[in-house]
């Protein structure tokens, strides 16, 4: 079993914020991430599958073929975009690196899967101090 | 004469559109910038300063009074806000990194003077593949 | 189940030394970690806590709470400091990485417990080509 | 048990090609990657080595003793020749990054064993977005 | 005035020779670097342009336009490709960093100029401890 | 004219400190940095060179003597050191990185001519956000 790993990017807009607390409530929860009129971050992606390598070609899956999947799936939805506005798989969705991360996740399992390969983990590094996995 | 760098960080919001334009003639020009919702960035700023080393300190300044003019004047108004509504000094500036730059540049400039040190440089890092550099 | 990671900072003095030993003995087990007057790194930590995110915040864990712990526990002591001979935890300790990762695991373990999540990894990365991974 | 990793850094030259397929079936697989004239990559390998540390020492392993294996086992080899015509372990192997991940662990299982440690995980990266993770 | 620098990446094969000297001269002046059948890098390119800011899009330079120059004229001849034998502007050039850096800067000058910017400076990467600065 | 750059690495500890100045005082400028015990850091060296590259070779200079100088003059005295008191030439002068990089000048300076080309630049790099430059 080999783990082969493709890092992408987009940059997106967001906010956290939960609309039925007051706006104290959503500082002290969120602090800044809670401003009203969005901040923003060079996410980046990075997206491991698992599986063995063709006897032929040495590769587990054709990266090719994943960063076809993560552009029209995910970077294309996501990059310039604002993630509580415009991302249908965010919609209802509080944009924590938390659940960034399971809702890529849930996008590309079956067409990783179509593959051949089996999705093992998704990483959403916000910033260069704090990152999220995810493994299903 | 030795030049000292000092890097800080901020995340915001921002989109590039000129009102008087089209939707067509903004997405032209600026591309997926343009997306009306917003979309942000992890900047990375460089502020050079350059003097001569204090010959019992060793300091051409002490970075804890740059940090502390850089907090004041720059990161506590940009990070995790929105460029084009938040910010004094970026009011009716296009936020290009270009125009960024300038006026961070322009905001940091006399505070430095103060301290006995010269600014030198401005580096503005949008994305790992574009930065601007100001001199004045 | 989520695992989320916070990277901090700290810049620490050290030398790896058998006091039992000879000279010659600390110079070839330990090389030139064994100096007498100290040598020193700019560590990088990268705590992992596992947990399920909060279905209103989309947390697993606050990490101002996190940074909080991690800056009172571990990294106010160790900053600037010698690790051989200033810091409380490390009293008695050979301070190879692999003991500052599990001494700096137990100091924290209580604490994250405390917040409702799991501690899962401490990763300590002394310089750009070692580093030391400990998950109790 | 701790985990220690190590990076070391190999540039080669190599092509992905099947002598059986046609040119057009080899571009179509490979792209670029066939080119007939080779290209190259700066590697990163990074080793990482379990085990209890040494109460004395404070080490699961001497980093001294795992550089020399990686050397004269691996970098040595690989560093600055041709993955295809040059590497004794690669002969007759496809040179995905998945396969040398796979060949560099056989070449220094059995070396790191007897220093009495237990391999955990070869990783290579082959660019900043593409790498692979080996645990036999 | 401002300066603004794209960054673009390539990975190619090449070897240094002098096909007049002696293998053992070539050894001895290039070391592994002559090694006859090829090594390879993942090569950085960071383009410096100098303008003053477009009043209206604070743009020095558009980017796609830079970009678009940097893909044709320098990344789409040299990427998974052998500098040495596939590159019609590095013909009968010795491939080293510098002369890497001066080749590049002579393809994409009278472009950048054609855009009503002024090139300032081409940097070439070829490891994490190797670059290159050509000014004209 | 052609600018090569050469990285290297050391790690050492130091201290700030003026022994005429009470401890308050030295607390006062210096912060942390003034801990009695010491600290340290991974610091990173670039050394920029200038010069016309040779017809033949394609070099300003070649990176295996500029790296020999680096060894010979710089690493070798403070990697694994302690500025304060191991290093003959940091004797009597306050290790700030501004310091530190004009001493590294001074030491490499007629070196570097003597191959024939021209020191540009000493660039020390002390954390992720602190850097000095100096040019002679």
């Amino acid at each position: 079993m080999v783990y082969i790993t493709r890092r992408e990017h987009f940059n997106s807009a967001h906010k956290l914020n939960v609309p039925e607390w007051s706006e104290e409530k959503n500082l002290e929860v969120f602090g800044k991430c809670a401003n009203p009129n969005w901040h923003g971050h060079n996410y980046e992606l990075e997206v491991t599958v698992k599986g063995e390598p063709d006897p032929v070609t040495g590769f587990v899956i054709n990266l090719k073929n994943l960063s076809s999947i993560l552009r029209t799936k995910i970077t294309d939805k996501l990059d310039h975009r604002n993630m509580n506005l415009d991302v249908d798989f965010m919609r209802g969705v509080q944009p924590s690196t938390e659940n960034v991360a399971i809702k890529i996740w849930e996008q590309i399992y079956s067409d990783i899967t179509a593959l051949g390969a089996e999705l093992h983990c998704v990483k959403v590094k916000e910033t260069e101090n704090n990152s999220v996995e995810y493994y299903g």
